[in-house]
């Protein structure tokens, strides 16, 4: 049955897979409306593939590098392999490869979104959301498929289960390097092309969103391709691999108990098999639950999505339950390092640990959604101290970002107590890949957000009528509860998976290192405390150089848009006929200025704009995913291992912290200027787009763009790759 | 010479106090000027002393009860007698002391200062520097006079030593639990204050600066002397006294060692007494300080102030080495809980940490003087970034601070490292007395900034000649340097402070639980993570509620100038006016508009201004500072010692972290900005006051003001805060 398992994991994959390939090809097979729309799709399409090219051809050339050292520092380590290093390529390639597929479907969807538009509300949501299905089965068909075929392929080669396991740490440590390098990478990029088409287009030239003059506008839409698709993809894919991959070095441990070894079923695997074997069983609950995804004329598209999400999850928590009921023992004992008893731990309790951790992502996302809400009092109260100007709307945004951390910081450490003590370290792994086991369809949900946001952008570039705008307009809108939600899951996984390979690297130091066995990471000797300092200091300095980053690129990208404006011709006379004509509708103009005004449509030089961003989102990756990388490696080989376990642990402290903050003001500054644009009351007063207030939101807006789009989510990507760095290098310290 | 000493030492500290008298009656003795300014002067005056008195009288609650809660938790405590809630009523009441005499001469100097400058900037200087000295004495003088003779009375009850230093931490408890109100209190005050009378006085109404139609302007100035004055005198004096007391109680560690019970001396006190000697010579050498800052007519300023702290900083070093050397035995073993082998450490060891204290003390301070320095990359770049908007200001400056956390965290972790490995934990905690062995006369020069300020301020509403206002102007450009080291050594000190009340935290509690000692507080324990976590919110949470109460009160502020503007028929009038005749010289008016512009003069109700900041302040004050108290005892009863280790080490790194960052982030915005109001040039064309890229630059200015004068000096008290009351809590838990 164990060697059984182990075929099926990967079928499970192969299953996901499957329906990736039948959704793309039927993405493909619709309508893709007018020349016009195809043009733009085109441009969109070829500026995102442009930029994957590009990307992963740095990546390569890092990846290679990277695989070579591994491989050589594992060269006559007994626990380890050189083939660590294929490991780390393998998951490199896994997710390199979910990022390009789900991007490759997403610029496909986009413009047959906007057709469907033309026609419906329901069929519009079919496509936008089978694009995102794409993207969500082939992240966890990928990460299923490739887990468990090297797993497979390494069992048998003779290794015994914990040098099988060690190898496979690198399949994690590649997903989460492209991680980190797509999301930085990816979030420049569109940041850069966002804020440069909105200062000089909207604000300097008065051009609407989206509109063909601005030259930035197709690097904007594919900007969201590239950051909300690709990125997300890779962030996503490493989460899920992550989690899985912890659990398994901790599962580990157990092999060689009583209770495990007499278990024939699964030759003593089982605490190894059950995150993969909850993984691919949530491939196949996520199908399902994609089924549930269906709205009639008329019905409401946000409670299909829930259908969808909510249904798949109660399958998922019933199937767990007799899923760890049935590979793990009733009850075992287990000494871990922390305690000088032994605890005893037991099945149910491990499921408890598995509740616990989705009821905590749950809660945070919840939370997300208080502290981000429209209507909600944290938005509110940004609303009205717009009243007073930017700054004291700014200072409302810090200030609500500041005290949004609070209650999913009490609740992280509840579920860290509460999963430790139902199920022990183990526990707490697990209760990360309880939380993900759903990635399959929250991604979906997730992805399709972007792509119904760059319909919406091909509709406005193509002079489509206004209800179809307003369609696109109304998809997009739906699903932020569950975007929150799946922010939720993103951020307390992320801090339970990184603490699950700080453990883990404990353990694979203790077991490669009989001698100088560590039991305790002391914070009060000074090489811990100086490295949870630095540790700590990390994901500041991560966020700086982001922003930074996308402070420089968005310059050049300002500076090329005003050129263009002065020395194209056709774009000057236009902005100057747009000028004259100030605010009024295009029919009451002249046929003269008309004309001048649609000669100038499509001289725009997008192409510029588009390698602006594309080259300053590779330039400036580098040095903070460099930095994930080195900063590790570096203090685990100059101060030694506790050391480097103060500096984790600083990381994901930190690290956490400054996701939650930068997400969160970042989400209550868009939607309070969200609230602008759609009317809002204060002190009696009606305050409308254009009003004084706006603006001040509008300033809060953008300063909020590089927190949730750009540094914050790569801070959870960035404590998993330092952490899984730690674990990799753990027996060659 | 043991008992000798114990009484050597408050006599030093009564030194500093006779210094302080000695200054205030010279400053008293000095001209006032004018009636206008004597009455304005007197405003100022009444409106800080009428909020220090609701301040205390709200604190007198608060220690009294706290006072009682500790005498009654130490009842029966072998390790610790009900005298503990004395020592806690001494060190409140010395803080408070502390902050009413040096904000009393400042509230006299302010003026004075003024009326010197009507005649030379020597002679301002003089008076400025004299009013800043009798602050920095009378926080070194009462702390160690305060300190000493609590350790003189209880030395003489019979006690051990380790008893009475036990019991000493509570004056400890006692200054930082005002430090935290006076300076959270302060903070909020100042920045209602200031933001209210910026934004509706100078940008809606269009007031100059301290114009005396603005009602906000008493208020504005008042501000400055609570938050500036009072709150940073109560805040060194805690960071002072917190270093001496944590290195006591280390100190008491070598009680007993052959090498000390052996030197007849110090009766084996050496190293408890050393902290004490210490400070007590640097009283001595601040004032010999003193008497190097001199100006003669056409001398630079800014060099007599150098002089002056770096003239007494040699001679306290080269003194350092000798008082040490005599003190400490040549060299002694010691095995802490730290390291599996005895540490042998030397005299010479000592000396070292010292100086590694005090040379990361200056590169702190080096290191916030680039990031926040005019003309230097990161402001130059905040000034470029100001040319596309508030938005991109904002980012800008939000980068910088974040980045600006990189070079000073890598200071911190290799001095404690350093100092560790040269004294042990005992150097950790020397290190701090090293830094802050000078305060004296350090504090000086710090609250001559603000007593300039207000100087200036007086010259503008008495409507005294330009060049009195310029004089001022140069007194208050001049230490900018000098204040920029001198919060490296606040942050510095307060980082080493909070380790060693950390380390002495570990010490009181192994010996008051001999049956249940910790022997490492384990970063892979659950527990202590959940402490990590919740720890590190807590500088997050409470920089959020300072922020959001100086966003409250500066809106009650904004709505009250408004009502007056509106409802006082004068003060509407002298509007009107000034509206019609919009920038133009007030000498070409009409002679009736300047009648009822004159008329106007003195009518705005400037005492229910006051009366805002003040309720505001002492309002929101409350909250913060209870969960600084609270949450310790709370996490300490509730989840053991170990839980609490972890939420210590959580507060100091997250906090110094935050600390740095707003404290820079909030300089180098208010920088940016006075670069603008010298005139910049960005890409070849020069920017001035008023210009569009000055007003983005007064948003960031905006922004920064409660970061860097409310919640970022705040961070450095609640983390010593949070460990003393750790600390004073140990023998209960």
């Amino acid at each position: 049955m164990g060697q059984n398992l182990t075929l099926i994991i990967p079928v499970l994959g192969a299953l996901g897979l499957v329906y990736t390939f039948w959704k793309t090809a039927w993405v493909g097979k619709q309508e893709q409306g007018t020349d016009r729309m195809k043009s733009i799709a085109a441009a969109i399409s070829e500026g995102a593939m442009a930029f994957l090219k590009a990307e992963y051809k740095v990546l390569a050339i890092f990846v290679l590098a990277v695989s070579i050292l591994l491989a050589f520092s594992a060269m006559g380590e007994a626990n380890s392999s050189p083939l660590v290093g294929v490991s780390f390529i393998v998951g490199a390639c896994c997710s390199a490869l979910a990022g390009y597929l789900g991007m490759k479907v997403a610029t496909q969807a986009n413009v047959r979104t906007t057709n469907a538009a033309r026609t419906s509300l329901g069929k519009a949501l079919e496509v936008a959301f089978a694009g995102g299905s794409v993207m969500g089965m082939a992240v966890v068909g990928l990460g299923v498929l490739g887990l468990g075929a090297l797993f497979l392929i390494y069992s048998n080669m003779g290794w015994d289960t914990v040098k099988v396991i060690t190898v496979i740490t690198g399949f994690s440590f590649g997903a989460s390097s492209i991680a980190l390098f797509a999301r930085v990478g990816g979030g420049i990029y569109t940041k850069a092309a966002d804020v440069g088409a909105d200062l000089v287009g909207k604000v300097e030239a008065g051009i609407p969103e989206d509109h063909p003059l601005n030259p930035a506008t197709i690097a904007d839409n594919v900007g969201d391709n590239v950051g909300d698709v690709a990125g997300m993809g890779a962030d996503l894919f490493e989460s899920y691999v992550g989690s899985i991959v912890g659990t398994m070095v901790l599962g580990a441990a157990f092999i060689g108990l009583t209770e495990f070894s007499g278990d024939l079923r699964f030759g003593g695997l089982n605490a190894v098999l059950l995150p993969m074997l909850l993984a691919g069983v949530g491939i196949l609950t996520s199908i399902i639950g994609t089924f549930f995804v269906r709205v009639k004329e008329g019905g409401n598209p946000q409670s299909a999505l829930n259908w969808g999400v909510n249904g798949s999850s109660i399958i998922m928590v019933v199937l767990s339950y007799f899923i760890i009921k049935w590979m793990l023992p009733e009850s075992w004992s287990y000494q871990d390092m922390l305690s000088a008893e032994a605890h005893t731990l037991t099945a149910n309790g491990v499921f408890i640990a598995t509740l616990i951790g989705l009821v905590a992502g749950l809660a945070i996302g919840f939370i997300t959604e208080y502290y981000t809400g429209t209507d909600k009092k944290p938005v509110m109260n940004i609303v009205r101290q717009s009243g007073t100007g930017s700054a004291t709307n700014i200072i409302a945004g810090l200030a609500t970002g500041f005290i949004s951390t609070m209650w999913p910081t009490l609740v992280l450490a509840a579920a860290i107590m509460g999963a430790y003590h139902f199920g022990g370290i183990y526990g707490i792994a697990i209760a990360a890949v309880g939380m993900l086991s759903n990635t399959g369809i929250q991604l979906a949900v997730d992805a399709y957000g972007p792509i119904s946001d760059n319909s919406g952008g091909i509709a406005e570039m193509s002079n489509l009528p206004k209800e179809v705008r307003e369609r696109t307009d109304k998809l997009d809108a739906v699903g932020n509860t569950t975007a929150a939600i799946g922010k939720g899951f993103a951020i307390g996984s992320a801090a339970l998976t990184a603490l699950a390979f700080f453990a883990s690297f404990i353990e694979v130091y203790n077991r490669t290192h009989p001698d100088n066995v560590l039991t305790s990471i002391n914070l009060a000797a000074p090489d811990v405390m100086a490295g949870l300092f630095v540790g700590s200091m990390i994901p500041l300095l991560f966020s700086a150089l982001a922003m930074l980053a996308v402070g420089a690129a968005a310059m050049d990208m300002i500076k090329e848009v005003r050129r263009q404006f002065s020395d194209i011709p056709a774009l000057k006379a236009a902005l100057e006929v747009m000028r004259r004509n100030d605010g009024k509708d295009m029919n009451t103009w002249t046929s003269q200025d008309q004309k001048t005004f649609n000669d100038a449509d499509g001289k725009a030089e997008y192409g510029k704009c588009v390698e602006i961003s594309t080259k300053a989102a590779i330039r400036k990756m580098v040095l903070p995913g460099l930095i994930a990388v080195i900063v590790p490696v570096a203090v685990g080989k100059l101060g030694g291992a506790a050391m480097l376990g103060g500096l984790l642990a600083g990381v994901t402290v930190t690290g956490v912290l400054m996701a939650i903050f930068q997400a969160n003001a970042g989400g209550a500054w868009d939607n309070a200027k969200k609230m602008f644009e759609a009317g809002v009351e204060i002190d009696g007063k009606m305050y409308y787009k254009g009003s004084d207030p706006h603006k001040a939101a509008v300033v809060g807006d953008t300063v909020g763009d590089p927190f949730k789009d750009t540094s914050g989510p790569s801070l959870n990507i960035l404590m998993k790759l330092m952490s899984v760095v730690a674990l990799v290098i753990a027996p060659f310290l």
